[in-house]
């Protein structure tokens, strides 16, 4: 039942690599820098999952692939600003991302804080064109939903909490709760936008935020596990992070084999929620299996 | 035929403190801090100028003004992140904003950056909800309108220009440019979101476009005037940083008689601009003078 994903991921991939230089805007006029800056942030980096699961989730519904790209472009654009802004020194204070200098590191600080911004702000550009849907009804829905996952009750609530709460994240519970916050909530969006856009049934929204959810929490013990175990040279980033932040992680709560066990259970049951599709859906289920047995 | 506008100015801001203390988010959970920052940074702040200028036109054209006054408070939202990032001592380094300690004085950096972003966020957001239009073209539209002016084609862009590229900016059409960017594309979008609002035809869009255009570059003016010879008792912040940082304003390349007489004139023309539009617009017409005869 469940497909090898690393061709179709591969793929999507270069599709997404050029779909990004293509939508991104192109560095003239005096402010290039910071538009320069984007595309750096941007550009040749990452696995694309959170596109690969705008794609995926889209083609359930037979969604056009060329409007999907700009839902998936802006979910990668949402995604490269909290990295821009979460390396910076005074916030998690990284030189290394996907093998390269960050990007406060190979611009400048202020560049890198006005780069993240405008991400962001190009992120909602995307799904606000018309190109992206044709029903306004759709792009509203998209909108407010990135906007919802993005905010205060969402990504950057999570990192608030990661940043400043870490003393009350202590238990499977509040961890859990971060990682919804902090990874989940843009994960759950990459996953539901197809179904916004095909208009999906309840039934099948339903069974995509599912889905969603447990193949987040899947993800982010995987993280865990790479960041106490991985081999810095396949990942292209620092680890032993959140041993040296003393921070309570699902490893450091359940201990490594625990996690490794606890990560297959909701990768499976990610997997399991999606019994409501046909084969169609083998390649959502391909990624979650493959999330939790990457090496980077 | 120019009304004094303090009072409806005052009115506006009393009016606006209750709206945005109402549509932000509420400090509750482990992520409280960043919503508080968001507060902090946003209310109790500034004239609401901006507001003042969404508010006012659009009821040019007969808008509801709670769904005005939810758009104004998008357009609130998006200034005070930019001036929360502008004030980090990677950017501009400042201590005091509106007589207070900047936000990350009063709180820290990564809780800045995070309430900047979240601010970003939820303007989209604001606008995206039913509430702000029952037409969701008219909300697309208003998404597409703030991103192009907060995004690197507009604000950002001028940012990015103020901080690296200062050595290009030395005459008056290299100013202009900036400021067309950096504040500009802002107060553009807060006089014609009222009449994208209002469906205004054309000529009346037009009419407001170019408004805002002169209204703008005389607040600049106003602005670049207060920074070299205004109270900062009065203000509430530094002065004299144009020129302890060696930028190239209006007033010290016009000097300050010439660029006094430049945004009097600007402010003639920008009321001029609104003869399309009866003594409603007579607000809007005090507002430009109010701007170049401003303490603060």
């Amino acid at each position: 039942m469940i497909a090898p994903v690393e061709p179709a991921l591969k793929e999507a991939g270069t599709f997404m690599e050029q779909v990004l230089g293509e939508l991104l805007p192109q560095p003239v006029g005096p402010q290039s820098r910071v538009v320069e800056a984007m595309r750096y942030a941007t550009l040749e980096g990452g696995k694309r999952i959170r596109a690969f699961m705008v794609l995926q989730s889209g083609r359930l519904f037979g969604v056009d692939r060329r409007a999907l790209s700009r839902v998936a472009a802006a979910v990668e654009c949402v995604h490269a600003y909290s990295l821009v802004h979460d390396d910076l020194p005074a916030m998690d204070n990284d030189d290394l991302r996907r093998g390269k200098p960050t990007t406060h590191k190979n611009y400048d600080e202020a560049t890198a804080i006005l780069a993240g911004d405008a991400l962001l702000t190009f992120a909602f550009a995307l799904l606000s064109a018309s190109e992206t849907h044709p029903d306004p009804h759709v792009r509203c829905e998209l909108v407010a939903r990135l906007a919802q996952a993005a905010g205060s009750d969402g990504m950057i609530g999570g990192q608030m909490i990661d940043m400043v709460a870490q003393g009350e994240v202590t238990g499977i519970a509040q961890i859990t709760r971060l990682q919804r916050l902090k990874t989940g909530a843009l994960i759950s969006f990459a996953c539901e936008a197809g179904a916004v856009m095909g208009r999906a049934s309840p039934p099948m929204r339903h069974a995509l935020t599912n889905y969603a959810h447990d193949l987040g929490l899947a993800y982010q013990i995987a993280d865990d596990l790479l960041d106490a175990e991985g081999d810095p040279n396949v990942m292209g980033k620092a680890v032993g992070k959140d041993q040296k932040a003393g921070k309570a992680t699902f490893v450091t709560v359940l201990g490594a084999e625990r996690a490794r066990g606890q990560a297959r259970l909701l990768a499976n049951q990610a997997a399991a929620h999606l019994e409501v599709f046909d084969e169609k859906a083998d390649l959502l289920r391909g990624l979650a299996a493959y999330g939790v047995n990457r090496r980077a």
